[in-house]
């Protein structure tokens, strides 16, 4: 990959490691954005920063945290993978607005508004039903604009997702989902979805999480090129990035707290099924950080530019992160330079 | 009053303090649901707790919990207030299923879904739109029956309470709200609600709260007995009770850490309004426990019996706690003895 590349992954969430920093390193990576929460409430929240803090101590030469956009160049010029927090829930910030300045404080750049199901801000995608953003939701859409943390609605439902596109006067992403043109998965987006997302300048991270492709497992490298292509046509080249939803070296146990939580006395299979209740297999050409070049030569094979796709792999993420994850960001838009 | 009736309240919310004690006696009360909890999340409900606990060792001659429906007539035959603890809303379980079988073993019986806004687990008559039952809510409705802790939906949404009436098979109660016929708050119930309360043998717990009643503080006790009468009719004589909404001594603070939590950083004024934004005028007919013989003359005055008097002014209370606050009443339900 073009080493003036500046290569980002919107989404993983592993069992972190020297070794897994290294394949980072070894893919060509400059910044992750990973999963600090699903479920987490604000006290375990803390502990999960903690532990960040002391793998950026114990391996201070390989990561750093980006607690501003502007450390992403930072961190690629130390020759570091860069780490962005994000919690895939809304439960960091329990019932408590002020807490949301206090958790973006803390370097939580990105929070989803639900995971899966109902929250107090927004409707999740598992539920029959959506009655949009709640009276709390609507006031933690205009904080969150006004910190600089940015709105994620990848597990969230439509009308909930179209309401925070919206309400929100920053653009608003989906860190890692695909359309459900290519596959109609339950977390995959509506054409009416991604359209929202491309008019309000946000960005669309493509899963490579089996559950999210067509196939699963076997999906193939080409479809997911094809699927790539049709979406910078229909998004625009400059709406789409990578979220591959990397989960690597987590145990059941892991699978088992995203999909019941604490919410749930009967086990709830999410994604997948009591007949097929363990981690899906990986794709033959997507297994750890080090298949990202892979992808990128694929995608160069289709006739990207040098340019369009060194955005794509990670150029369109620091930009909407620019945009929408610094605090001046709500000031930016509504003086009209966005 | 008829010292063979027992008399309860459906709902107080005082600076509690051994003077609004000696009122309820005064006022030949022998039992009232306190509320414990209105945004307080586990551990501050503990915090509540533990207060409770250090009333009934510092004014053991003048209250006593009640854990169980049978401790009513405990609290009764010692002459002592008997307290029951009730929530109005489910912060006290955060996000964990688990926690109502705690919370009930330290004597929760009673539990709002939602106090005004959406809750985790259904929607409050403050929203917009109801989407009905969450995900959790259904299996905490489940959870709340297994373990006999009365499903309240005094602040809730009419689709979250009609499909709360639907999905419990232990009766669902609205602790303090009246019939929108007789005043439309948005806290008063529609006939549809009231409706399906009496065909789910619930209660309805009349509210003395001036928001909820015509006139508002001007409301007459000839107006209130006229939508007892009517109530009485609709929904049957054994379907009615008390359920005042009692708040003495009460700082603005308080109210407005009911109407607010910390969930606005605007002021939310709740059933009031930015020019109206304190609490309520008292009616000039009940300003404290000591005014419940006065009510009960005015309702004898209509012709009810003694008989039927005394259920409505606590033994329909007791007797509904008595089959859905208890451990076994769910499968007491199923076995068909209801």
């Amino acid at each position: 990959m073009n080493p003036d590349w500046t290569v980002v992954d919107g989404l993983q969430y592993s069992a972190w490691s020297r070794e897994i920093f290294e394949q980072m390193h070894e893919g060509g990576l400059d910044c992750v954005h990973v999963t600090i929460a699903y479920h987490e409430n604000t006290r375990e929240t803390l502990i999960r920063l903690g532990e960040w803090n002391q793998r950026f101590e114990s391996m201070s030469d390989l990561i750093r945290p980006v607690f501003n956009p502007s450390d992403i160049a930072v961190a690629k010029a130390e020759g570091k993978i860069g780490i962005i927090f994000g919690a895939q829930n809304c439960s960091p910030i329990e019932d408590d607005i002020r807490l949301v300045e206090l958790m973006r404080r803390l370097g939580l750049m990105i929070m989803q508004l639900t995971y899966n199901n109902q929250s107090l801000l927004a409707c999740g995608c598992y539920e029959d039903d959506d009655s949009g953003l709640t009276r709390f939701g609507k006031q933690v859409i205009k904080e969150m604009n006004r910190v600089g943390m940015v709105i994620d609605m990848s597990h969230s439902a439509e009308r909930s997702t179209l309401e925070a596109i919206d309400y929100s006067e920053s653009p608003v992403i989906v860190s890692h989902a695909n359309p459900s043109h290519f596959h109609p998965a339950l977390r995959n987006k509506s054409n009416t979805v991604i359209d929202a997302i491309a008019a309000n300048e946000g960005i669309l991270g493509f899963s490579l999480y089996p559950f999210h492709l067509k196939n699963g497992p076997q999906c193939s490298l080409d479809d997911f090129c094809d699927m790539v292509v049709w979406t910078a046509e229909r998004m625009g080249v400059e709406r789409i990035g990578l979220g591959s939803d990397l989960c690597q070296n987590q145990p059941q146990s892991v699978l088992e707290w995203m999909r019941n939580g604490r919410w749930s006395k009967t086990m709830d299979y999410g994604e997948g099924s009591s007949g097929n209740a363990g981690w899906p297999d990986s794709l033959s050409w997507f297994s750890d950080s080090r298949d990202f070049p892979g992808i990128a030569s694929a995608l160069a094979n289709r006739g990207f530019s040098d340019t369009d796709l060194g955005n794509i792999m990670g150029g369109n993420w620091v930009d909407l992160l620019t945009r929408a994850g610094a605090p001046a960001a709500r000031d930016h838009l509504v003086h009209g330079n966005s």
